[in-house]
């Protein structure tokens, strides 16, 4: 094998490490995406089975975040990366965590529904609770989308999502303060259920994290902490 | 210079930035520290000057997160270092993000107390705000101290103290919702309440995610979703 054989070879390899990485990635999200769609129908369904279900599959997400982080580590230890493959491989460090993050959020939904599910259904939130749910899981698909095919664009209208799911889960938490107030009995359920709009929208902000890595990974430069117009520059 | 003495040079210039990022992260600390111990005085003081002065500080939070990550990718990709010292630079980007979090937690906590500060005072829960702020604060702080001396039995105390700040946390939130149920027009108010302390909670998560950082460093494993039975193997 000649020099330049050799090279192309190892920048070959190197150039499927990088895809495996993001095709791990890309896996992760559709399993924690349906993490999140299960557990927001186990809530509203009261399907305890359902949650039980979302929660051990939590160990497996645990373990496809380990082994991408590892990658990640072993890919830069080996190939020492120059600036933008190193970026794109500290992106997809983050964009990991977050990922995991989702999970955890997952799980606390499905915990969520298994306390509502032992008592009778109240259906006051569940709308909004399926409603913010479909919101944010089109958001992490689109994130997710846009760094598989590093599409700015695409990630910056993720970005502007968030900002209408935030607007939503104010709406929707006004709604169930005042419905506890106008039926203290209901406190501890309406509470549940107040976690799990919080957790949804968390997803919303992680959604929200993968995309502005999107954007740093095209354009170079780190978007985290800005407002949406200085984006748009 | 002498082959030698340039490779002398070059590491001794490589150990002062690693010296460095470590300090940043201890200087970013100390803030973040900082904020949450005013942003809990402000909650329970009904203080809203303070409140206003923590969510100033945010954004100088964030710009220090940006240099740190910024200063990692840089080092890693101009010294391409080996294994122990790569771990260090990806343990230093992952405890970059959870302090900025926990700023933001604490720009949460602000802006709760300065809704709080508008009615008169209610002390239903501010003991709890206190002592679980107090408690969240002294494990950021060893988990920085544990890192700054990759101290790992000090950082396995910070995933200790976490399990009980959960405990106290479920505790505290049980006793609001009992006096919401018995007093409803304090509904409003006692989500707020509510709110500061899940903000304080996820401090405490965030400093455990630091020390779990440490003992990966040190041990050169990941022990992040382990339980404490087995990080004591």
């Amino acid at each position: 094998m000649s020099k330049d054989e050799f090279t192309q070879h190892i920048s070959r390899q190197f150039n499927e490490e990088l895809e495996e990485v993001r095709s791990h990635l890309l896996t992760m999200g559709g399993l924690v995406e349906k993490q999140v769609i299960e557990a927001v129908d186990a809530l509203v369904n009261a399907d305890s089975a359902k949650a039980m279900d979302v929660l051990s599959v939590e160990k497996k997400i645990n373990a496809m975040e380990l082994a991408i982080d590892e990658e990640c580590t072993r890919i830069i230890a080996l190939r020492q990366p120059a600036a933008s493959d190193l970026r794109l491989l500290v992106a997809a460090t983050k964009v990991n965590i977050d990922l995991e993050r989702v999970g955890d959020e997952a799980s606390k939904v499905a915990k969520m529904s298994i306390e509502l599910a032992e008592d009778s259904v109240l259906p006051k939130g569940y709308v909004e609770v399926r409603h913010i749910g479909a919101h944010v899981c089109s958001m992490l698909r689109d994130a997710l989308d846009a760094f598989a095919r590093s599409d700015v664009d695409a990630a910056m209208d993720v970005v502007r999502e968030d900002s209408i799911v935030d607007m939503e889960y104010e709406s929707a938490m006004r709604q169930l303060a005042t419905f506890m107030m106008e039926d203290p009995r209901y406190i501890t359920r309406v509470l549940n259920i107040m976690w799990s709009l919080r957790s949804l929208e968390r997803i919303g902000d992680h959604a929200r994290n993968i995309a502005e890595q999107v954007i740093y990974l095209v354009r170079g430069k780190d978007v985290r902490h800005r407002s949406l117009n200085e984006l748009s520059d």
